[in-house]
C-alpha cells in the first residue's frame, strides 16, 4: 500500500470514528433532520450540481465514453428531485437503530436484551452513478454509520457538489461533517487502501459492475457485502397453473431484464411440454430471444440451441435460457450447479412440492408462484436499498437500512456474580 | 499458495460442500442422532482415544512444550466424559434451523418469511486442545454445516482419534462422512490455503491464542468470525451500591482471571474513592495484584503506578489496572480509546446514568450491576459456544448454534407479477 495514501486513510478514518460516536450519541432526530436540510439542499443547489455534472459529461465524451455510460453518469432536473425525494424519505424511516431485538431473562434474574446499533463506519466504492453519493450517505446516516466513499473518477466534480450539499445537511443539524467524506483522490491505488483498512473501516460496499465487486472481493481485508450475480430461476413444475406460470415467466424476464432479478434460466417440468408454444409465443412477442436444450429446439423453430455458457450467464437482457428437467430434485441440482444464490423459485399450486423445493433451494431469495423482480428492498418493503447481497453472513438480499446494523447485547442485573 | 494445498482444499471443500446439501436435506433430527452416536462412540472408543492422545503427550514431552501447553493438550477420563456430554448436549438443543426470524405480507398479498438457514461450510482453525474437534464438529453440524478442521500439529493422533469418533456417528446416521473432515497434513501453508479458499469456505473460526488470531484476520480473503482480546472494563458509578461494587468487581476479575470475560481495568469514579481501602483489600486478599493512577498510589501502598500499556493490556491474570475518572464521559472515552469492545459495563443504583452509559458503550456485551463473567455462551443461555465473536458484523458475542446460520427470504405469492 502506498504511504501517502495509507496516510490518507488514517487521516479520514479517524475523523469518521470520532464521527461516529457523534452520530451515535445524537440519536435519530439529528440524523433524520440533516438528512431532511440536505434533501433541501439538493434542490437549492440544483443549478450548481448540474453545472458540475456538466463538466462530468463534457469530459466524459471527450474521453469518448459510452452513450450507456454517459447516461448513467447524467443528472438532469428530474433525477435531482429524486435524489432529494430519496434523501427525504430515507429520513421518514423508523429508526433502525435502538430497536429491541430480542429480551429475555436468564433463571438467575439477569435480563439480556439485544439491541439494534449501528456498525460504525463504512466504506461505499462506486462507479458512475453520482446519485449513489447521496443514496448511500443517506442509508448509512440514517443507520447511525459514519461512511467514507470513493466514486468514479468520471463523476469527481458531481460527486462534490452532491456531497457539498450532504455536508450542510451534517452541519446545519450540528452534525461533524467527517460523517459523510469524499476520497479526495481519485488514485486507483487509493481504493486498495480502503480495502486494506480494517483499522478504519467495519465494512466496505462495492456499487458497480462486476469487475470492481469481483476486484473488492478478491483483495478486501476487511468484511465486504457484496452484490455478484443474479443468474436467477424458476422451476415450472408439473402442477404450475398454467396461466399464472406464463404471466410470471415473461414478467420476471421481460419487465426490466437488465436487474439484477430478472429470470435468467426457465426450468421447464418435461410434464409440462404443453405450455412451451404459449411461452414461447409471449416471450418472442415482447422481443427475447430464447436459448433451449436441442430436444426443446427440435419442437419450436424459434428456439436456438443452448451450449454450457448458457446455463451460467447473467445475461441481464432480453435473452432466457430454457432448460426441461425430469423433477423437482433435477431442477435444484441445476441451480446448485449453476445458480448464483440470489433469487430461484418454483411455480406450483402443489404445496408440498413447494416446500420440498423452497427448503432445498440455496439462494437468499427462495420464491414461489411470483416474479423474481419482486427481489428488491422497495418491494420487500424496506425503502431504499444499498444493494442486494449475494454474500451468506451478516445481511443477505435487499440491504436497507436494517441490514446497516449490528447488534449489541445488554445485561442488566442486580449484583450476580457468577458462582 | 502451494498448488498441492490448493488442489487439496478443492478436493476436500468439494466433498464439504456436497455433504452441506445432504445436512440440509437431512433435517435435525438425523444431525442430532449423529451426535449422539459420537458422544457415545467417544466413550466407546476411550481406551483408544487416551492412547492416542498419550502419543501426542510423550511427542509434546520431547519436544519441550510447556507444562501449560501440555495441560492442555492432555485427555483423561473426565474430559472425554465431557467431550461425550457436551456432543449430547449440544444434540438435545432447539434446532436452530428453520426458524421463521420475522414474517411479513406486503399490500400485494405477497407473504414475506426471514428463516433461519445453514451458512454452508465452515472452517475451524484451532492450536493444541484436542476438544475442540468434538465441541467444533458438533456445533457447526447441529446448526447443519460441514465442516473443515484443522488442529494443532501437537494434538494430531488426538484430533484423529476423535475424528474417528465423529466419523461413526455421521456414516451410522446416513450423513456423509465427508461432513466432517480433518485437514490430513501439519503443513502450515495449508492454513494459508483455508484462508484463501473462498470458494470453499463460507466463514473460518480461529480458535486459539493472539498470535492464530491476528495472523488469521491479517490473511483470510474469507470471512473471520474471530475472538480478539477482551480488555474488559467496569465503571464503578457515583450511585454506586457499595457492597455490590466490591462483590462484583472482585468476582469479574478474580472467579477465572484467564477468561476472556475477566475485568482487566477499574474505572472509579472520583466520588467513590471511599470505596478504595475495601476493594484493594479484597482484591489483595484473593491474591489480585494492583496497578493504579500515580496518585491513587499514594493513597495506598499496595498499589504499583501503572503505565500507558497497562491500559492496553488483557492481563488474563491476577493483575487488575484501576483508573479514577471524574465523569461517565470520561470513563467511556478511556473504554473508547481503550477498549476491545468485549465486555464493558457500569455499576451503579441510577437508571439515567445507566441508561447513558450503556448507550454510550460499543461493546458486544454492555453489562449493568452483574460481573463481566458472564460473557459467555452458556450464560446467555445459547448452550455451547464456539468462541466470543469481537468482530461486528454477523454474529458478536457469544457464538452458539444460532449464530452458526444465516437466513433465506421466502416469498411466497399467488401469481404475482411486479407492475
Amino acid at each position: 500500500m502506498n504511504q501517502d495514501h495509507s496516510a490518507l486513510l488514517a487521516k479520514l478514518g479517524a475523523g469518521a470514528r470520532r464521527a461516529a460516536r457523534s452520530l451515535m450519541d445524537a440519536g435519530d432526530a439529528r440524523r433524520s433532520q440533516a438528512l431532511m436540510i440536505a434533501g433541501e439542499r439538493v434542490r437549492q443547489r440544483a443549478d450548481e450540481i448540474l453545472a458540475a455534472n456538466a463538466l462530468d459529461l463534457e469530459a466524459g465524451a471527450d474521453q469518448g465514453l459510452s452513450a450507456a455510460l454517459l447516461d448513467r453518469l447524467r443528472l438532469d432536473a428530474t433525477r435531482l428531485e429524486a435524489v432529494a425525494a430519496g434523501l427525504e424519505s430515507i429520513a421518514g424511516l423508523d429508526s433502525p437503530v435502538g430497536r429491541v431485538l430480542a429480551d429475555w431473562t436468564r433463571p438467575n434474574g439477569l435480563r439480556i436484551q439485544r439491541v439494534s446499533v449501528p456498525i460504525g463506519v463504512i466504506g461505499v466504492i462506486f462507479e458512475s452513478r453520482p446519485n449513489v453519493t447521496a443514496d448511500a450517505a443517506g442509508l448509512c446516516l440514517k443507520s447511525g454509520n459514519a461512511v467514507i466513499l470513493r466514486g468514479g473518477s468520471e463523476a469527481v466534480h458531481s460527486n462534490r457538489a452532491l456531497h457539498d450539499a450532504l455536508s450542510e445537511g451534517l452541519v446545519r443539524s450540528g452534525l461533524p461533517s467527517s460523517a459523510v467524506q469524499l476520497m479526495p483522490t481519485q488514485d486507483r491505488a487509493a481504493v486498495g487502501a480502503m480495502l486494506g483498512a480494517h483499522e478504519w473501516l467495519d465494512m466496505v460496499v462495492p456499487r458497480g459492475g462486476k469487475g470492481l465487486v469481483a476486484r473488492v472481493q478478491a483483495d478486501a481485508r476487511v468484511p465486504v457485502l457484496a452484490h455478484l450475480d443474479g443468474n436467477n430461476h424458476l422451476y415450472v413444475h408439473a402442477a404450475a397453473d398454467a396461466d399464472m406460470a406464463v404471466d410470471v415467466v415473461l414478467n420476471a424476464k421481460m419487465r426490466r431484464p437488465g436487474i439484477c432479478g430478472a429470470l435468467e434460466t426457465l426450468l421447464l417440468d418435461r410434464q409440462r411440454l404443453d405450455l412451451l408454444p404459449k411461452l414461447v409465443d409471449r416471450l418472442t412477442e415482447s422481443g427475447c430471444q430464447l436459448r433451449a436444450d436441442p430436444d426443446l429446439c427440435a419442437l419450436d423453430e424459434r428456439l436456438r440451441p443452448a451450449d454450457e455458457t448458457d446455463w451460467a450467464t447473467e445475461y441481464l437482457d432480453a435473452v432466457l435460457a430454457v432448460h426441461v428437467v425430469d423433477s423437482a430434485d433435477e431442477a435444484l441440482a441445476h441451480i446448485a450447479r449453476y445458480g448464483s444464490g440470489h433469487t430461484d423459485g418454483i411455480i406450483t399450486e402443489d404445496d408440498d412440492a413447494a416446500e420440498h423445493f423452497l427448503s432445498g433451494l440455496d439462494s437468499a431469495i427462495a420464491v414461489r408462484n411470483a416474479s423474481t423482480q419482486f427481489a428488491d428492498g422497495g418491494e420487500f418493503g424496506f425503502g431504499a436499498e444499498i444493494g442486494i447481497a449475494t454474500g451468506r453472513l451478516h445481511a443477505r438480499g435487499p440491504v436497507g437500512v436494517e441490514q446497516l446494523t449490528t447488534f449489541q447485547y445488554r445485561v442488566i442485573g442486580n449484583g450476580q456474580t457468577r458462582p
